[in-house]
């Protein structure tokens, strides 16, 4: 389908999407058709941050909107080392060569932690992102929480309307992103070590309660042994914990992104997990309750900032709160102050 | 103290204090003095829902703010039939005979889990209730959890300015009022039985990670060897989880309200807990980001109340909410009609 479009003529219409309301419809309809480099320029034009940009996307995604909801969301997460870059790429591969169409956003891909840079998670994928069935696209990094949050729904939006049917969100398991990854996918997979505490020391606190599943990676060569022994410990572990997902038992197993095994079985258990949750109703409440969460989220940021861009507000937010830290004033006195007229 | 304002006058000093300024300098003498019935009036005042009160009250709690923050702020808690209430009867008064002054207050008292009344609480700690040195007043229920959670804050605060050193604030294990607590705390404590993981089931998810300690109960009798297990099981547990207070580490112990055993532990516990954190700098960076943070959540949680009061507001919200949940509007695009003139 890339042939359809010459490159030349995409990037008119990209030009003509910022003029006319029709282009709109022609960037969308390319999207729908599989067209990659439509695709390419609709994520372009949903994280852009020009005015004029933001309503146009705004149109494009509400356009697509019909065509969306028909993937599978996967979230995956764990810390630097864990091998998810690599589990993607076989993974992915994988799903591609059975007919699937993947999609691969990675989130917070300029973190120090996540030890690469865009072009970094490109070469570690290389292979992945040359098959004609995938399309790899990491999320800006610039921005707030809540920007990151809005172009990664949006992307994945535009995505399934594309026909692709696995999402898969790559993010490196540190800090807030996980709440936010667990917000947009169905089903969210952690890649452990066989470091066991000492390795989820690193990482956002109640992970294990917010995941669907564990696999050790690098259950592998000497590795093995230990990897079970992990699985084990990782098992006992969960029994303590509440699962993440309502009727589902997150449990932990053991994979090798080298050798290929347990890859095949990962799959399944997402597809078990996904058949579970659509019979139960809990996969079609919690896409319900992820959209008005974020709807709510999306309001509050919004009151938040108009709040903050009167004039002055910053200075006088700034004294307030050195006069509730030193002492000299009240939480709520101070906020008192900042609503009086 | 109780002697020194008879009860006719207080309730003239209240009825003065909706009228005047000059009576709210009263009223703060008098919670300063230790005046129990003044504190009790201060506290209805703080819960007052009246907009003339709310002034007042804010007035009140700035006056008395230099006066507070030397105090021990502890959480506690546990499922229901973790013995809660017990515990606490038998520490505060540990406490109220070493000289110390105890103020406890209950959140989420009705819950239907937690098992008790108002009334049911205070029956529970009558030994307790009747002690000079300690004062209890449960949170009234209604209201929002901004709205319990600054009555309880400011609560505190007036205790403290009458001269209470240790507070405790008893929650009922489940839902949002655990964060609540952990945000207004200096040692967050789990009082569990020998149940584990099923126990935990039913708690707020991630509760582990927000305690500072975990007290196995009820370990006496045939129930010794059972609580010495479940200890060692919850240390093994608590390996692999982060702990709520950086330096200092998370771990399990057995005690028995009703023999005393372990409840001297705690208390050493808990002075070792502030002594560490208060040479860290932990403590007091904690209860510097916990005022900002509660000012940061009012802010919010007023922009969006006055958001809601536009005429028509309800009623748009909820048509867009179920046109996002029919599939035929984006999350971005309703927000998008909701902030358009």
């Amino acid at each position: 389908m890339a042939d359809k479009f010459p490159y030349n003529r995409k990037k008119r219409l990209f030009k003509k999407a910022e003029q006319t309301e029709l282009s709109i419809d022609l960037l969308a309809s390319a999207i729908q058709s599989g067209d990659r480099k439509s695709l390419a320029q609709g994520i372009t034009l949903v994280e852009s941050k020009a005015v004029h940009h933001r309503k146009k996307a705004s149109q494009l995604v509400q356009q697509l909107l019909p065509g969306t909801g028909n993937s599978i969301r996967i979230g995956i997460t764990g810390v630097p080392g864990a091998g998810k870059s690599t589990w993607i790429e076989t993974f992915g591969l994988k799903l591609a060569e059975e007919g699937h169409k993947i999609a691969v956003l990675a989130i917070d891909p300029s973190s120090s932690l996540s030890g690469g840079s865009i072009l970094g998670d490109k070469t570690r994928m290389e292979e992945l992102s040359h098959h004609a069935n995938v399309f790899i696209r990491p999320t800006p990094t610039a921005g707030t929480l809540g920007g990151v949050h809005r172009m990664t729904r949006e992307t994945m939006l535009l995505c399934e309307a594309s026909g692709y049917d696995v999402i898969l969100i790559e993010t490196v398991g540190v800090g807030q992103s996980e709440s936010m990854v667990r917000g947009m996918v169905d089903f969210f997979l952690l890649l452990a070590l066989t470091g066991g505490g000492d390795e989820l020391q690193g990482m956002k606190k109640g992970i294990l309660e917010l995941v669907d599943a564990i696999l050790i990676n690098k259950a592998d060569g000497d590795n093995i042994s230990k990897a079970k022994k992990a699985k084990s410990e990782y098992r006992q572990l969960l029994h303590f914990l509440q699962p993440a997902t309502k009727g589902w038992t997150t449990s932990a197993y053991t994979c090798s992104a080298h050798t290929g095994e347990g890859i095949e079985e990962a799959w399944m258990l997402i597809k078990t997990f996904v058949q579970k949750t659509k019979e139960n109703g809990v996969f079609d409440s919690r896409r319900s309750s992820q959209a008005l969460d974020w709807m709510n989220q999306m309001v509050i940021d919004r009151l938040f900032d108009d709040f903050m861009h009167h004039p002055g507000r910053k200075e006088e937010l700034a004294d307030l709160k050195s006069r509730v830290l030193n002492g000299s004033l009240s939480p709520t006195e101070a906020v008192e102050m900042l609503f009086s007229p």
